[in-house]
């Protein structure tokens, strides 16, 4: 079974943050100021942008160039492991777009959900 | 971007919950009873597999049968939703079983990790 073990839950908790696939896929077409992020994505803090790129950086997925310019400039990359994980995330990504309605359906089919 | 909206939440919210996606692939050979399910996932207890059968119910993606035998027998399978699920999951489980690792290494790295 290899989804029981350490390195699906990994995968699985990366993804079970959907803020980290969102920006993530943001990023699938090349470097990024986080306020262009920002706008791109819409609906995210800048807090929040801000700790995801960080959790996305601290598991080596994305990395941050600073410039020395004036004013400074930030911007951040997808890594080729970060890059590999775009095929998943748009796999998952579509599946819900295609399938979403049922489950939300078969949710509101019960009068006794689980907690 | 279709994964900042509901529905992509809905899908990595689903995920986000290792064990779902571990019974849900465990019942990709067909229908299982519980004990049987317990035995090939290993290191699930009966109270977490009851729970899981029952989250993956309410969402529509595993249907159960009693049969009126003695002993009364219950034997869950996943429904065509649930199947089309198994694609993503596989997916995301295959990226996992060759990139935990980088992950992992990746985190080592750091000194001051995110909370």
């Amino acid at each position: 079974m290899f989804l029981a073990d350490c390195q699906a839950r990994l995968a699985f908790d990366l993804l079970g943050n959907t803020w980290n696939a969102v920006v993530l896929w943001s990023l699938r077409h090349g470097p990024r100021r986080p306020g262009r992020l920002r706008e791109e994505i819409g609906g995210i803090s800048t807090k929040v942008l801000t700790e995801t790129l960080r959790r996305l950086e601290y598991n080596g997925l994305v990395t941050r160039h600073a410039y020395a310019e004036a004013p400074p400039r930030v911007e951040y990359e997808l890594t080729e492991l970060g890059r590999s994980l775009l095929g998943p995330v748009g796999a998952v990504g579509e599946w819900a777009f295609a399938h979403a309605d049922e489950v939300m359906e078969a949710q509101d089919s019960w009068t006794d959900p689980p907690s």
